[in-house]
């Protein structure tokens, strides 16, 4: 095993030795740690390159984090800015380029406390949205900060309904420049990053109207700011959105356009064209606009919500070990909490779902690079796959990353509601990712509606056409299942092919269900929306558990790739089998509905599942430390790796402003009280 | 129907105006909002009482609630003592008493966010655990405000385990005094409010040790500030432990005590007391400690948790009938989200739940102060029964007001994230309630204890003695119930005996098997601590089961009561119906487990349940509306009574301080770096 010197790294002298409690835990090791660490960074060379970023990173002064749980928005807002134009002057020394690989370790390891996230998501919509032209021109302006931009989709009225903004972009073929206009005051753009107190620019999401037709949403790039004094420009109003439940760094903003005349050449145009004199041209299909989301939303997740539950289950595993608490029998010591079934019920699940995350996002984001180049060409055969598999695995991977880092809050007590465990600040920006990048329930139901659709074309009504074979992932609608699980005892819940199998039979029946469900509604005289709208709740069920199945087949399959790690498989195959397991126990109506499962099945999952909590919790402090997050990353006084906790806690609240900067309320209000009538006491 | 003049308060232009969207939803009531009122408040005199209290308070610009969104810890600290003096004076002035509606209507107007709440806990345990001579004493100090007091129990490495408490208190026989002593570090106390900059006094819990021997927790009462100077008295160190996910307003302090000195008559004494000699007198059972943090745990459901459910229900129902978006049918205009299938199962069992807490916690504090002076009086035979009471209720009252309060937050998308809206600040109010006054499962498990003895009592084992009958809220355990449930068709569910038989029978399944479960363990020769270690997860499972059953039950009970009202008792009974079958929906595992409920049954109830979500819809806004909550109150751009919603927002965003203090970034570091190669542009 590695040394962990890069990992215990805040200097404090108590840092020099390791808890006990936890040094116990790592004391004969069930299997290699380093080596499940180079398998979640792809190789050696990748832990490498990330433990070098970091190393650069963690001993610059510039960027200790060490104030950061005792600033104001307007203070966090501050460093963020002084922050990215640091990494930007290092990056340059060290020639690191935008999208490398040392960029993303930087970012990580700064946990994404930077200013200009959404002027990367504006250097990605151009490159998905833009022509070559446009990529060529405006790349090199934003890769040099000479312009800070934001993305402008979201307005005060309106959200995840695309066709629903009101921004207009009225072309005008006598100056040919287009007219971006707020018609209402709920056409408001709300919430774009950046754009509160930075941007100069905006790309901004308008209804094209030209030659007097609207044409739906497009972009367009609006400047907004003086690059002379960074005053808005005329027609242009434009500030910040104030306090929000986290992301202080960010400066959210509102922007409203009063008739802003931009050129033609503003409008991105590598799917869609207006000619000077106002001819609109269409070069893509209508889900094109879809794809700079898709793009956003899967890196969002391995970059941005995943590592969030990661570190929460650092801390809150790490915790569990040296926190104690009552007594399992009458005599012996106090207990680490951790050993009681209950925390192993909270925390062993949620480790387990950060690992299925990982693989499965990985899985995602290969299958989106692969389709990457075929749809920049044009050719969109995947794009409605992989818009309803990013859509559903968004939702089900911001719901349950959220549900496991509030439970891992919860689990280290008052402690995990102190901002300096590092844990609320996970929870607060984690919940963030069940709206952005589309509200959870809008994206599960479009997942719901590719799923229909799926369902219909593998069983077509007698007399229609056969139509050609299911996309992978949902291929499994087709295939006709078992009506009853073959699993006899605890033990057969332990078969991957079994569980995955059994996840497949419940997806399947949830989808078959709406869909009749639907059907019968039409039948009765419904339109398709009206009956749609009467069967979400279902809908919404049958998305769930098909993201679920998705789930589990990525990580079993992720798994069978690691023949030649026999024992870290051995240590990956319980956590593959406990997600999966914990994923029936917490659904098991579903299963149990149609005699699947029968009630004596359900208690054999349970057996199996806390069987396994058993075996996991000898190896919980390594399967976190694997993650490899370093101590400046975490920012933990519950988490660092040495695990002395209380000591930490104690010292970091001494730093806060409530003790440091005296008590104003004493003089004026508390000793006037106090002593008003003190000759009684 | 009153006037509503006292909710709108908050005096913006546009308030004069009520918003079409929401005006249409009361224009024809079907029922009388202010009768419902009246019930809530226990009759017309209390909801004219309460309207008194809240225009004095809300006219009163000492209490203006405008900068709240904006503030620093310290800042929201020295307001919440301003506030708290300001009220004081008032209080004196109009003649209201401590513990008078007066005060409590006062509290709730100004939504807890005052200093001093621990100086009331002190008073409270002051009352519970002090002898007469003690009360009489500390009683009339506290009222003036001579001192400040504070309730210190949790310690840095210590919480709900009160038997692992460190700090020790030695009797001196030399001097008649008590050695008040942090032994460890982790003895050092943590957590309790009012102690970090305020409090001149704490009633310290400490290991009592008189005569050599070790006599269990006590509360002593120790100085801890000097009352000249407010500087830490001797031996005492006290500060605050800096920031936290919520109550800024509140101080939370650490204590460590280095061999202070108290006199022997700061050991509250009503049920043990200490002889000059050392002698240790015992005048109460071992549950006595007990007592105050039940009393503790009644009060703040009603006065601090279940409000914040409430509060967030009338922010996010408002917020849907304004709130448009995307299209129900093609041509139609875009839809009320709360018209959606998926926004009503996200909002509407929210507000049964905050109703049926409404009724559940009354019913409880009315068996606690009937229970009351018999306990005063040394009679302690109501304490097992309403400590496993109040421990089950309050863990599922907090586990489910959090996970509505999230729910109703997220309901409302991105605006649900902003500070702005209110919800943020209620969801981190109500997420600490999870853990303070005991952790939920740990209070959880308390109440399946009570539960496996109450069902072994009710079913001995062959050959034991006949026990006496069982409590009156485990008698359910005694009877034998139906193996399958009876109903045959969706309205066979909405009757109110059937589903709380359907809860009684589930609940009594669930702890016979987790009492069959414990007894297999202890027959395979596990000792009794291991085997409940090994099933604590059945054992939560049959405690939260049996809390829905009460809550179930104690909603039906109340609505029998409502004859005289015919008209408001149906729309309550539709709620409570929503209620109790929104719970048989989410644990329908437990209802098909054993063949009780079929997967058609289970399928009756989902269609029973979305017919009473469109039933119910049509009276969302006149049912938050009864919960009479003044704009002030709500304090939210959201929430407000007149649906206003994008106008507060945006006004309300420009006084943020990310919008009037300018931008010390662009100087800084924006301008230079825009500047440097603008020639390129």
């Amino acid at each position: 095993m590695g040394s962990p010197v890069h990992r215990v790294s805040l200097g404090d002298t108590w840092s020099r030795q390791v808890h006990p409690d936890i040094e116990s835990e790592r004391y004969i090791p069930s299997f290699n740690v380093e080596r499940l660490i180079n398998i979640l960074n792809g190789g050696p060379q990748n832990t490498a390159l990330r433990r070098k970023v970091e190393s650069i990173i963690h001993s610059d002064p510039e960027f200790s984090p060490k104030d950061n749980y005792f600033m104001t928005q307007n203070e966090h807002y501050v460093a963020a800015v002084r922050k990215t134009f640091h990494l930007q002057k290092i990056a340059k020394r060290l020639g690191w380029s935008e999208n490398s690989p040392e960029f993303y370790y930087a970012y990580r390891a700064l946990s994404g406390e930077l200013a200009f996230n959404l002027h990367r998501v504006f250097q990605k919509s151009l490159r998905s949205l833009g022509s070559e032209e446009q990529i060529a021109k405006w790349t090199p302006l934003c890769n040099e900060f000479q312009i800070i931009a934001s993305y402008a989709q979201t307005e005060l009225g309106h959200g995840t309904y695309l066709q629903g903004l009101e921004t207009e972009a009225t072309y005008d073929t006598a100056t040919q420049e287009f007219v971006v206009h707020s018609p209402t005051f709920t056409a408001t753009k709300w919430w774009p990053g950046d754009m509160g107190r930075s941007a100069t620019h905006a790309l901004v999401q308008a209804q094209l109207i030209c030659s007097g037709a609207r044409r739906g949403m497009h972009a367009f790039i609006v400047p907004i700011r003086s690059l002379e004094d960074h005053s808005p420009l005329p027609g242009v109003t434009v500030g910040d959105i104030g306090p929000k439940m986290g992301f202080d760094s960010t400066d959210n903003g509102f922007l409203r356009l009063d008739h802003v005349r931009v050129p033609r050449e503003n409008m991105l145009s590598r799917f869609a064209q207006v000619l000077p004199d106002g001819t609109y041209l269409k070069l893509g299909s209508p889900q094109t606009n879809y794809f700079s989301m898709v793009v956003i939303r899967v890196d969002m997740l391995l970059g941005e919500v995943i590592p969030l539950l990661q570190k929460a289950c650092v801390i809150a595993v790490r915790y569990s070990v040296i926190r104690r608490q009552s007594r399992i029998r009458p005599n012996d010591p106090e207990a680490k909490i951790l050993d009681y079934q209950t925390q192993q019920q909270k925390l062993l699940p949620q480790l387990a779902t950060a690992y299925a995350f990982h693989f499965l996002a990985s899985n995602l984001s290969e299958f989106l690079h692969s389709s990457c180049d075929a749809i920049l060409n044009k050719d969109f055969s995947h794009l409605p796959e992989l818009h309803a598999l990013s859509a559903g695995i968004k939702a089900m991977v911001s719901d349950l990353c959220l549900q496991g880092t509030e439970l891992c809050r919860q689990a280290c007590g008052g402690h995990g509601y102190s901002k300096l465990s590092g844990l609320p600040s996970l929870v607060t920006k984690v919940t963030a990712s069940c709206t952005y990048e589309g509200d959870n329930t809008v994206l599960y139901l479009q997942t719901a509606r590719f799923l229909v659709k799926s369902y219909q074309q593998a069983h077509p009504t007698p007399g229609s056409t056969l139509q050609r074979s299911l996309p992978q992932s949902v291929a499994y609608l087709a295939t006709t299942d078992l009506a009853r699980c073959p699993a006899q005892k605890a033990a057969d819940f332990l078969r991957p092919k079994l569980y995955t199998m059994a996840w497949a039979h419940v997806a399947t029946r949830l989808v078959k269900n709406s869909v009749n469900h639907l059907q019968t509604l039409m039948q009765s005289g419904a339109d398709w929306d009206e009956a749609w709208n009467q069967t979400t709740v279902l809908h919404l069920q049958a998305a769930k558990a098909h993201c679920y199945y998705i789930s589990v087949k990525s990580f079993t399959e992720a798994l069978e790739k690691l023949e030649n790690e026999p024992v870290v498989q051995q240590v990956l195959r319980r956590l593959c089998d406990l997600y999966a397991l914990h994923g029936i126990l917490t659904s098991a109506a579903d299963f149990l509905h149609d005699g699947f499962l029968s009630g004596a099945q359900v208690d054999a999952v349970r057996t199996a599942y806390l069987d396994l909590l058993r075996l996991i919790r000898k190896d919980a402090i390594l399967l976190t430390d694997a993650f490899d997050f370093t101590d400046h990353c975490l920012n933990s006084a519950l988490g660092c790796y040495d695990g002395n906790v209380y000591e930490r806690l104690f010292h970091w609240a001494q730093k806060s402003p409530t003790n440091t900067q005296g008590n104003p309320a004493y003089e004026k209000y508390l000793r006037p009280l106090l002593q008003s009538q003190r000759s009684k006491l």
